[in-house]
């Protein structure tokens, strides 16, 4: 039977507008899809589910993180981009060679993204194929649906994480072959970024995305001394972008990460080939890369998502991934002089849902035939709710939640919680 | 008898650096006060108290906040500091005449400080006497110690939040007869700002500092609308800091919030007059007033120490204020193309706690001869400790505790944890 969920819901089915409807209602499928949001209890049989004075919301999307990095989470924030990747990251990812190692970490990033209300992801492993397979495998199980890609690097990186480039190849074709059975997680062809990739297996992965139809998943335009490098090794480059566009790696549905320092040409060909951008504003302040200015790619028409980008960000949690993308963007706001408006909270929360629910094929908010993704909120903790309007209850709780807060969480995959 | 609490020891004697030793020990004498740090146990006989892996380090002193602004925490961000005050802060403020509710209020303050923590603290309530008196009183019993200040506001705000200004003089003359009895909280003359008090209300406020020898609190150069406002209101002051010197406001131990806005002629007479700054990350980002160059002050001889400014700043749990000014201090960095660098973890950390200890009159770190303010942290949530060295396992906790993880706080009293 189908079920009508009752309680207090806010969803955001417009960027920049929260729908709040107190004590409204929201009908399921027995297949797990959204059939209507109603102010007033729809006609029908239901199995019916009460969630009392909590706040029934969607669930969020995070659609760039390095599950490999989970393990470091918070360490090593004194440092930069390429001084972290080598004294940190690479050390660490290669313990993922171990499968107990990777098997442990992962149950708990796993856990940890579901508790905290994040059913949908794309995800960067390692290199380690066997190691991927069980990331998607744990990720399956425990109820997150998405992408997960195996990292291809086969070039300035520490001999005990670089790749031969027919066996980088080889790996790929069989981390895709192993995905064939999950249900929930599809592959993505996941090149680190341009420096750490040759020539070669830029374009090799470029036709294996072709002859698959797999998109893609990699790092932009996140540091000047990046960008800088890719410049030097792609001299014949009309930018950073011109390196996977050659490769055919630029193509439609391509996730871009960071893009702090793509120039207006960039943003332009982005826009046209409608690739994304994903916006990590933690990473890009917890290792000083800058602040993407959010507001001009979304009015030059760029799709935009969010991501957590773990561990260069510090937080997994993603209501801290959406204050920092408003924090970050107050402070350009400051320092383009007012011209570039900071996010409200109903936008930035907007990039971190229906954004993404979108790139899964799906309407914006709780639309009629998206799958039932949504998380309960119990903001008792909080004190004084029965005296707030539901949009500044909604705000509060983006702002002071903790995972804790979170009761229930619906991960499309029917009408029962996950949590 | 003295107590020995043995555990992991983190403590921030010096600015830049942190001391970890492996279950070591801080001996505590039978009157709160600390009286040795050791990597070996130390001769003589102790009450001993095992806290096994946890962590213990310093709690933490919160310089700047409104209590009755606890009730708005984390609405009405998407606004701007004038606009906010007018929408959002007065007419909450006002609710503060009536003494249940603040009662309410305060207690979940209180608690939610020491539970956080926080043990020291320098507090804005509102211009209520009563309810001023009735803080001081609930913080005491709680446990936290420091200042309370009732606001003085005699212009340029609403009627229903404006002094008579020989009635806002006498009943802070009221409100500092009131605090005779506290033990551990002392009163503290608090104008709002200057626009929000008169010359007349300024001078005689400068005036009941001298004759009480009471220090001031207030709040300085926090938005550029703020800084011009005060500028056609004191046409010949040299500056916003001349309207608090000529008042007799701006003298050795005075505290104030923001100076984000603060020229080099305000910071020059800072160092000089020996008033204090209080950074308030989160504030200046969450009302979007802009980075205080903390490195500038710190390297200018200033006082430094750091405040959660709620409401303004939309966290009142410390370790959140902490990462924040890592934050914002990254992003300046960036801004100043790299001129001024930006904070390490063990600086904010100090900040936050060893810097505003000074102001307390105490050492740095656990100095000897400090009262005990301590937290003991159980980060084992966060997993993998035991493959950690110290100072890692405390700066993740820096970025991923929650209050929850705090298992243990001692404020100064004595020897038993008040929480």
């Amino acid at each position: 039977m189908a079920t009508l969920f009752k309680g207090n819901i806010v969803h955001a089915p417009v960027f920049g507008e929260l729908v709040c409807i107190e004590h409204g209602y929201v009908a399921v499928s027995d297949e797990g899809r959204v059939t209507g949001v109603y102010a007033a209890r729809p006609e029908g049989e239901f199995d019916e589910v009460d969630l009392g004075d909590m706040i029934l919301t969607q669930a969020f999307c995070d659609m760039h993180l390095h599950a490999p990095q989970y393990t470091m989470l918070g360490r090593g924030m004194d440092l930069q981009l390429l001084e972290w990747l080598n004294r940190y990251v690479f050390p660490e990812e290669s313990r993922y060679a171990d499968i107990t190692y990777a098997e442990n970490s992962y149950r708990r990033l796993a856990d940890e993204m579901i508790s905290g209300g994040t059913t949908r992801a794309a995800v960067f492993s390692s290199l380690h194929t066997d190691s991927s397979l069980l990331l998607a495998r744990i990720l399956e199980e425990r109820g997150v649906s998405g992408f997960v890609g195996k990292v291809n690097m086969d070039r300035n990186c520490p001999d005990f994480l670089c790749e031969d480039t027919e066996a980088s190849l080889s790996e790929t074709r069989r981390f895709i072959d192993g995905c064939k059975d999950f249900g929930r997680i599809r592959p993505i062809i996941t090149p680190r970024f341009t420096p750490a990739c040759t020539d070669a297996l830029l374009f090799a992965l470029g036709e294996l995305a072709r002859e698959t139809g797999l998109t893609v998943q990699s790092h932009i335009s996140e540091n000047p001394d990046e960008v800088a490098w890719v410049k030097d090794l792609w001299p014949t480059g009309r930018g950073y972008w011109d390196s996977y566009l050659q490769a055919g790696l630029f193509e439609k549905g391509a996730l871009m990460g960071h893009c702090v320092y793509s120039d207006e040409e960039e943003r332009r060909v982005m826009a046209k080939k409608s690739v994304w951008a994903i916006h990590c504003p933690l990473s890009n302040i917890d290792i000083a890369s800058g602040i993407m200015p959010v507001r001009r790619f979304i009015d030059e028409g760029i799709n935009v998502a969010m991501g957590s980008d773990i561990c260069a960000g510090a937080s997994l949690f993603m209501p801290r991934v959406i204050v920092g993308a408003i924090r970050a963007s107050k402070l350009n706001w400051i320092h383009t002089f007012k011209q570039e408006a900071f996010l409200t909270c109903a936008e930035a929360f907007f990039l971190a849902t229906s954004a993404a629910a979108v790139y899964f094929g799906e309407g914006t908010g709780f639309a009629a035939g998206n799958e039932f993704h949504a998380i309960a909120i119990d903001d008792s903790r909080l004190g004084f709710s029965n005296e707030l309007p539901l949009v500044e209850r909604f705000e509060r709780i983006l702002y002071r939640m903790e995972p804790v807060d979170i009761k229930m969480v619906w991960n499309g995959s029917g009408t029962t919680s996950v949590k």
